[in-house]
């Protein structure tokens, strides 16, 4: 497997892709020296997007939690979330009463609109349910699993209604040795329950690199060979990447180690364009 | 679609094999009238027994349930549950160490023995951890969701160790309008989340039948067309009974409605030998 | 199941996409009176276009098949097929060598280019095989099944290349009585053998779509809103329009049945925004 | 990971039951000496079965197979076949009429009864197929793929009739280098488009385990713990063994190298009890 120096990488594209977690950030916090990365970046006249699967919070929540951590490069019209395409879909979609949803408050305040009122699932009951138009999953957290599980199932038993699923892992990191269940993880479990086909937004389904590629393309033109995708977990960031017609860097420093990168390439068939060590650029 | 007369059906067998739920009780209790369809069964020298998707209990507590409700035909030696299959083979497959479960403390107890310690999953710490040589899916009562579930998946992430599903349900009725998740879901969550494969026990598969089919060989001689699966379920009953090579009776008063058992009936494929309206036999 | 006419809900929206079996064509050819729809579409001045799940023929043969039946408002550049997404992936993602095709030689006809050199699966051998970069699943028909899936399975064992597939039915109609096991229901199968993640164009994904809706920002400025998917297939032209924000028309000429459409809906929770008999509008 | 002795972990258990492709025999024929296994079982007193997912021929044939190549200890009563489950499937449930099968004429004819009439799938019509009340799949060889996948497709979807898979695997081994697609493979395709539940005999399905400790039983007292099963393969013979009950050896001389069996072990959660190079004893 060879392995390719990151800025080398770069050099070749105009517009970098970048996944969040494992990449840019981790459990401690920021990847060291990554603020280098877009210094660079910056200098070059290079632009750079977020693409990342988190809906438990804004787009502009979601920079200033870069920006807590010292990186100010990261503003709110550079980060595109699956969050963002269920906002879409609702506002398309779904035109007057309630949503409700599995999550925090925090993750439910920024898909409510003029026309759309949202609901924690745990407080649905048999007064407003004729009014519930929507369900969607937005976070593992925020609610009581036991009882507002079971209360999502009944509520798509009875209601034929459109399920939402506005991040689509099944699991992440939150120490260096244990994951936890996601919010897609838990959609998948209630789907296969009730036997109804859910709405999936996050990579690596396509409509996630569709509306990085639409935002930019409303102010520039671009092509798809100009774009490289950078990311650590083959199943999503580089099969989306792929598939989109993008090339695609699998860094070291996250999902992927370096002792099994070339087997899970091999097993999965998912073959990045480059490898590489880290997304850190070091400019000294 | 053709309705069978129960007893009718029933006078063509020796023995009968009887699911509990949506059969012979439901979430009022008794199914009305049903200790009638036992009382016939011993005057007419029937041998019965239930075969059921149930690890919450033991046999010996499966059985006082219906006594406590008035039914005393159902004796603990009639009692085959799915619970006792994970029984089984943690007495023949895990030789000493922890036994983790998620389920209620009664679930647990009954699948202890003199080498096999039981922990809720709750309670497995770095100290004991190394210790734990099986996980056993027991009941989706008696612990924390959000804290137990994401325990289990770093526990079977850490250790590489038996995940048994004593109960491969997905959900069960809890009143007339609505279900709760069962720990057959929650188990098949886990499992795709951690990538392993798991050993499940309950209806539609062999075992069960098998386990039944031995009980009764160990005391006479019978062969399989003498045996006949009363059910309300096609994908666990009849799929199950059907596939072991036992005449099969779907009953309409459990999840099976007759307004769409013939629909459900020809999509699926799974064909009973006979539909009944119930197993209820009237003897006035 | 309240039913809409047709034109009164065309008249609602500016561009109308139609999938093309079971809705303007069948197995007779044409559906009846299907030529009036498109010429009240160009009285009243609506775009429209054929999204379709098709690679076994060139944009241009598909227009010429509907030249041939007498429709001639069909034409080339409103042809919007998934074989022309397996081309943008192989003119991104491939840049020179073999591709293997499973299909006719028509169907491979036009995703050659003058990098890419195409080859029938049965043609790949132990003198060629390391040139091949690509395989695509174009049609279920130009090969000997037996040779060649077999062929196709060792080849992707032996070679890590990408696996695309042209078209993800499963099964389509022959006559009013018989299905064939489409191109996609082969690429499963193999997909399942040798466990790697094969790379698939064709609605329900939104790739679909949005190559449509991304062909017609080109030349003018739209919105979503103004857009409906008329298609009589729920888990592909309903499910993908809804999901990439379209309003949707289930029509009852093809795949759903008028007697089964609301037990359809209700059992797979995919919503139409309207239900129609047929897309035929009668101008007499 | 350890590797045990394999004559070490024979001498422990009283029955050994084999299966046959990876430990026995591979393509070129025998394992080479595995003769001096079968020479020190009978020597020692042990009893043993080839416990094999195999319908393309009767017992009796297979176990001639091994006669010819010069293996005299493998008579037809030691063979265990998933075909024979087909068989005694057939025998309960399947009254009279006709059994469609996909297969050589060699596989079918051992499934024929007095009151069964087996006829290819390529042979059905109008007229004789109101008579067919079962589909068997039971060999890969032996039909036009492209013509017969389709009739059976065709022919379920006609016929609410039991689909019986004789042999679950998806794929077999045809020479070093290459593979074929099993009957196991194509039953999955089409139990995918047509959507109906198949029945399935086979490991690891615990079924083919119980009908092998059930033919013992017939003659003698036995324990589970008292038998071992050997196998190449984690995910039918150890997982399968497993479940069962049985303790289990892995041998590295077919589907697992030595080189990866322990990354597979971790990865899938199925450990076996033991993992030997080979089965062979070398009595030397």
């Amino acid at each position: 497997m060879h392995i390719n120096d990151f800025k080398s990488v770069v050099d070749r594209y105009e517009i970098i892709f970048f996944d969040a977690f494992g990449v840019i950030k981790n459990y401690h916090g920021l990847v060291p020296g990554i603020e280098q990365t877009f210094e660079y970046l910056d200098k070059t006249g290079k632009e750079y997007y977020i693409v990342t699967n988190d809906a438990s919070r804004s787009p502009q929540q979601l920079a200033e939690s870069y920006h807590k951590r010292g990186l100010m490069a990261i503003t709110q019209d550079r980060v595109i979330s699956s969050g963002m395409l269920a906002k879409e879909y609702l506002d398309l979609k779904v035109h007057d009463g309630i949503v409700a949803y599995l999550g925090t408050p925090n993750s439910a305040h920024y898909i409510e609109s003029s026309d759309l009122h949202t609901l924690p699932v745990g407080e649905v009951d048999e007064h407003n349910i004729d009014s519930v138009n929507a369900l969607v999953f937005l976070d593992d957290e925020g609610f009581d699993w036991f009882r507002d599980l079971n209360k999502a199932v009944n509520l798509l038993r009875k209601r034929n209604i459109p399920a939402i699923v506005a991040n689509t892992d099944m699991a992440y990191p939150v120490n260096m040795h244990d994951v936890s269940v996601a919010v897609g993880g838990l959609a998948d479990m209630i789907e296969n329950i009730v036997g109804k086909r859910f709405i999936r937004f996050g990579k690596p389904d396509s409509q996630m690199f569709m509306f990085a590629y639409d935002t930019i393309r409303e102010r520039r033109t671009i092509e798809k060979k100009d774009i490289v995708m950078v990311g650590d977990t083959l199943h999503t960031d580089i099969l989306g990447g792929n598939k989109f017609g993008l090339d695609t860097v699998l860094v070291l420093s996250g999902n992927t180690q370096k002792s099994d990168a070339e087997t899970r390439i091999n097993s999965t068939g998912i073959v990045p364009t480059y490898v590489c060590e880290t997304a850190v650029i070091n400019l000294d």
